[in-house]
């Protein structure tokens, strides 16, 4: 029975949603709404190689569109928003539209807000800068090739600067959310394997730390198991005998977005508090960084939530729930809760097998390097407290 | 497994969410964003009775908003909605703020449509009128005060003209979706009985509607479950000894909600198709309607999946998914898909006894109206076909 409390929750904004199989073909109604003069982001060749970049193009010419095209490669950088924001200021754009993976989607949601500023990004982003963002942008569509980020439904822009000096911050506003999501499964069929792996690693945790952070909701909840739902059976699959399957494709698609909504409305955990000074300090993808530390990070937050005695078994249900999607068996109940936690341990475990997903030696971090990351590692809403220990404990077991 | 093709869908505008006890009171963080002549449209008496009105004027005088109020009874009417347009009508309102009862947010998101426009509402409704409302408005923040239609999430405003030539039909529009939408539990304590029961079951009635309905998506789906769970434990007690009681009043608002989200994206069936023409040719308010042929409607759509052999079977196990519920018991299988139909049927059986909900008789319709209120029923995204008998058969066994 279901009489507990609902928290005071916000919902922000969620994109315009064309979810399906041949859906890009829409770009092409919705674009003459916006206006005549587009700018196009895409990322570096996979676009034009499959083919896809010439029918976009036909059609734009079709409709007597004025389009420009940039293509950008790695993560957005300041200095490449600076870039294209100042290029394209000025100039009348309608509308934009990012067609991309997670960098791409993101790269085109700054440039939308840069645009109609006056500053360099550095001064508007969290923790960076010290300007206010206002909302103000450009309208923005978002049409993801690769299920990771869920990006196209979030409110923030991930900006890094690699290097000793580095950081990896967010511009956020709801207005970042984008005007519309155009997500075709059709589109990731050509993600290579270990793109799809590590995106999908990256979604599968955001879903994951959504839905067990303190702020999530009936309605994040219901969305990020869902999300898992469809995730859990086909993340194997669409990185082997199941990539050209449209079917899988779909399914991991509809947890991505499903991962944005999730996490723009719920927050996340200590993995992508990770994620921000290791990809700041070091060149490696975020779905890598998300991928490698997520079995590890879970078993810690179970193992710190049982320590925890009346006050951790909320978490350690909300744990149990994804795990006995697994199991597919009988509901959790009070005596079941820790094999289900289990169940969730071991199955991430050997999907980081299985995906191959590689640890973070291999991008030339060494037990030297743990003390600087672990001092910028922030906890975001974890479902538990996590000491400094903790926290280099994770880190190490994954070098 | 999951390995079924996700089907093609969108979801449109959703609101901007505040949810929560207390949270009534960000209305006046709100207002002054949107500017500072705002319209407040209210119901009769509830609100100035129970002290909130007043409350609610003290803030904003000390906000300096100038504001007018107007209060409404009953549903709207063309005739009402044209009268305050044409009167608010070049008079600059920056906002209106709709609080009441799906009556009351109905009306305002129709007034909010109408303020810019010249001609009537009727030449707007869908299937009354000719033009096509383009989606102009006036920005709308819409507060519920009991938990029902789920009106403050969707994207339409039903209006009725009730007599011999009488209509209940919608203006409709992505646009139409509010601006925000505040629920506040506390404003649904002092919601009287009868209408806690008839608005509870017509949101219970759109959850299953649109978690049966074929046009549902994952996401729609996640959302009616999630809104069900819920709502299930709560509709009774919320009509007896926990009328009182905030924790029951938020889980009812929060299916409510996800009422009116999974409807706007994923329609409703015949229970929906019966109450345009009973509304507009009689004076019933429309959760009686709809909670007086729950049972019975789902009882018939049950019966004709089952006919259908294996082209029924998803039908049957969506419902299936509902029952289960109530039983919370094992997952759903083929072995016991047919029990937890019947355990539905019975359940809303046993609530439309335990909540009184009325029979149609009672309003003055009887045996002879049913063939013209028959030829008028659609059957909307009902889950099966059904004939004009089936239909009738659900009626008569109502009157």
């Amino acid at each position: 029975m279901v009489r507990v409390m609902i928290p005071s929750f916000n919902i922000a904004r969620i994109p315009n949603i064309i979810f399906g199989i041949g859906k890009l073909n829409d770009l092409f109604n919705l674009i003459p709404k916006f206006g005549k003069n587009i700018l196009i982001i895409t990322g570096g060749k996979s676009l034009k190689s499959s083919g896809e970049w010439d029918k976009i193009a036909e059609n734009l010419d079709k409709l007597l569109i004025t389009y420009s095209q940039v293509s950008i490669s790695g993560e957005p950088s300041p200095s490449m928003v600076d870039k294209y924001a100042t290029k394209f200021r000025g100039k009348n754009i309608d509308l934009i539209v990012g067609i991309g993976g997670g960098s791409v989607i993101d790269a085109g949601k700054a440039i939308s807000a840069m645009i109609p500023k006056r500053y360099s990004i550095k001064e508007y982003l969290e923790g960076v800068g010290t300007k206010t963002y206002d909302g103000e942008k450009i309208s923005y569509i978002a049409i993801p090739t690769a299920s990771g980020t869920g990006s196209e439904a979030t409110k923030n822009a991930v900006i890094s600067k690699i290097g000793p000096e580095g950081f990896k911050k967010s511009l956020r506003h709801d207005n970042l959310v984008p005007d519309f999501a155009i997500i075709d499964p059709e589109l990731m069929i050509s993600c290579p394997q270990s793109v799809t792996a590590a995106c999908g690693m990256d979604a599968f945790t955001q879903l994951l730390e959504a839905y067990v952070s303190p702020k999530g909701n009936p309605m994040t909840d219901a969305l990020a198991l869902s999300g898992i739902k469809y995730m859990k059976d086909n993340i194997i699959p669409a990185c082997s005998n199941g990539a050209s399957d449209v079917k899988v494709r779909a399914a991991m698609a509809y947890g991505s977005l499903m991962s944005g909504i999730t996490l723009a409305n719920a927050g996340l955990g200590v993995i992508h508090g990770f994620a921000s000074p290791i990809g700041g300090f070091f060149n490696i993808p975020h779905g890598v960084i998300c991928g490698t530390l997520l079995a590890e990070a879970t078993k810690m937050n179970i193992e710190m939530l049982k320590k925890k005695g009346p006050s951790g078994k909320l978490g350690l249900k909300k744990h149990a729930d994804i795990g006995a999607l697994f199991y597919d068996g009988e509901p959790v109940k009070k005596d079941n809760i820790l094999k289900y936690c289990d169940i969730l341990i071991i199955t991430l475990q050997k999907w980081t097998d299985q995906l191959n997903i590689d640890r973070l030696g291999k991008y030339g971090i060494n037990i030297s390097d743990v003390d600087k990351i672990v001092a910028k590692t922030g906890l975001k809403n974890n479902p538990v407290e996590l000491s400094k220990e903790d926290i280099k404990s994770i880190l190490i077991n994954r070098i």
